[in-house]
């Protein structure tokens, strides 16, 4: 296993469990999990339970008021609920990346404050009055916008999810990371506001050569990528607002490129400049970055696509069973960059046996979708997967399947069937089999 | 204007200015707003401006890493876009209420930091591991259930809007209150995960004789309603978590009672209780308060539906016009306790011309709907209103209809039409045109 250089992910976090690469015969993999009739949660009540009886002190005291937080803040008991960066993973944060505790959330919002973050040169701080984006090369007029002349254009809002290309891309080379935190925490999905960038090139008017576009940040790393026309005259959205409130700083504050669907990179933070092409540029993160290498060496360019992925975020490594027996509910995500998710099928024997998932919740193009599959655990041990189809019809593959197509050498759109292995005593570990 | 008791915003907030009560006759209202062809924003960019030639600090130097903030705040340039409380409303900050700053918001959803706070005994701080629901009553099995437990049950993902009874409250006695802050901000709408409260009462098992439930909170005011038993089985969610991470302490923290479109005092929070009986009972929340007080003095009970309404957030009072003359964004929310939101009219000269506006974004069942209406402002006067209808036909009715109806005595269910007057130089203020 290669360390790579700054910006993608290569191993194990320090501070988590190394899994221990353990590869499972799919053959007499389990004996019959499931199907116990497990009675539920919930116990009688007696009288005289402490339930009853005792009065906690929350039922004597009243607390603070409703001056106490102009800007609320999650629960002291949640403090494990974070974003978590990984130390040796990077020469320097300021070029890094962290993740999100996909274990700790619900639905398909991801709260702004845990927004998985990946910076080139840090988290830049803009004044939003002095904000300006340009739009030059090949257009009628060249034109610049101050944060207040963009809101004079009609908005829309979306909810989609932002994948970075190099989420799991440490799986290409065997089960590498013990929790879903660090194998698939490079995504979040929130509401974005913004302008569509049709009307702000509209506006400037693209001549008929125009046919690319590079988007640039303002950050010391001065971020670029091309984008052809054709996505940038279709649905990507100036965005200056996430989840209902301004972007956060180290999501682009005030401003960030939105590329429905399209791998994270191209998402640029910060954007400062649209300058009109007739090709594309070629770019550090478009050419010795964010290209697929493949076994005979040479690298697949412009794979934009998120292609359909899912993955069980409960149970995990990071959230095992502790409940024992009986009831126990899965809870995962699935995503595709083609559009909605038509089904999520689930299986708990390692794929011998699928169960079509019960998606819940709004079911959005280029969004997360949750879903759910409800069991009755009968305590033996467990090989938990989830397959993805998108409204393409595009299956998630296994990730056997991509290393025969693509090897081994790449870091990038690595969508395999995630596999998570449960234990007696409800611990879960990343293993794969075969 | 009444001082009323703790908890019923009765006037102006003194860190507000106060609107001075205009009254506007509709006839002769305006000249001609609207309609110039106004060009955009954005300028032309000419070879040296500053825009090509200045290099900002934030382009130059790299910032904080992605260790720097494991659970992200907002930019330092956002303080302002905060909860506010109004110090001379209530006797006491613990049992008091705060506002949403939807003036400052986009889209549907409001951030949880954001999301308006309304106590009775401060805001309650339980150890989710210590917590208990109990249900008791006419049932089968008394139970109580750890927050373990009830995450066994099937969980269901809803966006819904809770509005406060109050909402609106000062209105009656014609514009008080100068922000859609202070008149609208005890709204919020979030997506709430839970179990559904009837697969919780199944499981105690309901008798013939249950017709109505008591849900009871925690805290130190021990706060309780009634609910009938057709709303806990249709609809309600028994909810631990918002926007995809844990509810939190000011919304109840670890649980709280979800009953989609009816007034926010039944959404008890930090739910500890859930009493099944045959009648209602008539607590203090649900006889001296939260019942609407006629001209003739007699009091309407249980009207627990939030009934269809609207409010445009920008132009605002505190989001006046600064960008003069021409392409204007003209803002609001919408929302009905009936579901969704079928229609939502504007119109900018008081109510003599209707235009339909473009509602964008998810049109979800009981959750807030954000519509938009772009024009070229002329730089007259304006008087702005927003009508909507909901799925039920339902309309929006104008705050005289309602005081024809109902009088002036009452505090709640005030969703009457609401006019913002704009002034030639963009400032805006409450008013009431007849």
């Amino acid at each position: 296993m290669t360390r790579s250089g700054p910006g993608e992910p290569a191993a194990a976090p320090e501070d988590s469990t190394l899994a221990s690469r353990r590869s499972f015969l799919k053959t007499g993999l389990l004996g019959g999990a499931a199907v116990a009739g497990g009675l539920a949660s919930g116990r009688a009540l007696a009288a005289g339970d402490p339930a009853i009886t005792e009065i906690q002190d929350w039922n004597r005291y009243p607390g603070e008021g409703v001056d106490a937080r102009p800007y609320g803040t999650p629960s002291e008991f949640e403090g494990n609920v974070v974003r978590r960066s990984v130390s040796w993973l990077t020469a320097d944060p300021i070029s890094s990346v962290n993740f999100t505790p996909l274990h700790e959330l619900e639905g398909i919002i991801t709260p702004n404050g845990l927004c998985f973050e990946r910076h080139h040169a840090g988290i830049t701080i803009i004044e939003p009055t002095e904000h300006r984006l340009m739009i030059n090369g090949l257009v009628d007029r060249q034109l610049v916008f101050t944060m207040a002349d963009l809101k004079r254009f009609p908005r829309v809002n979306h909810a989609y999810f932002l994948e970075c290309a190099a989420n799991s891309g440490m799986e290409w080379r065997g089960s590498q990371l013990n929790g879903v935190q660090f194998t698939h925490g490079m995504v979040h999905c929130v509401v974005y506001t913004g302008v569509r960038l049709k009307d702000l090139l509209d506006e400037a008017g693209i001549k008929t050569t125009g046919t690319w576009l590079l988007a640039e940040g303002a950050d010391a790393s001065a971020m670029t990528r091309s984008i052809p026309m054709e996505k940038a005259m279709d649905d990507c959205i100036v965005a200056f607002a996430m989840n209902g409130e301004a972007l956060r700083p180290e999501q682009g504050y005030p401003l960030r490129l939105v590329v429905p669907g399209w791998e994270g990179n191209m998402w640029i933070k910060w954007l400062r400049r649209l300058e009109i092409g007739d090709k594309p540029w070629h770019q550090r993160e478009e050419t010795s970055k964010y290209t697929d290498l493949l076994a005979d060496g040479v690298a697949r360019r412009f794979t934009w696509v998120m292609e359909v992925k899912s993955v069980i975020t409960n149970p995990s490594p990071q959230a095992p069973i502790t409940h024992g027996r009986g009831r126990t509910v899965l809870s995962g995500l699935a995503w595709s960059g083609n559009g909605t998710i038509k089904r999520v099928d689930v299986s708990i024997d390692g794929g011998r046996n699928w169960h079509t998932a019960r998606i819940d919740g709004p079911s959005l193009p280029r969004a997360l979708h949750r879903f759910y599959y409800e069991f009755d655990w009968d305590g033996s041990e467990l090989f938990l997967q989830s397959r993805a189809v998108d409204e393409l019809g595009f299956v998630q593959p296994t990730k056997d399947e991509l290393r025969t197509a693509r090897g081994e050498n790449s870091i990038y759109h690595n969508n395999g069937i995630q596999t998570w292995h449960v234990g007696p005593d409800g611990a879960v570990e990343n293993v794969e089999i075969s």
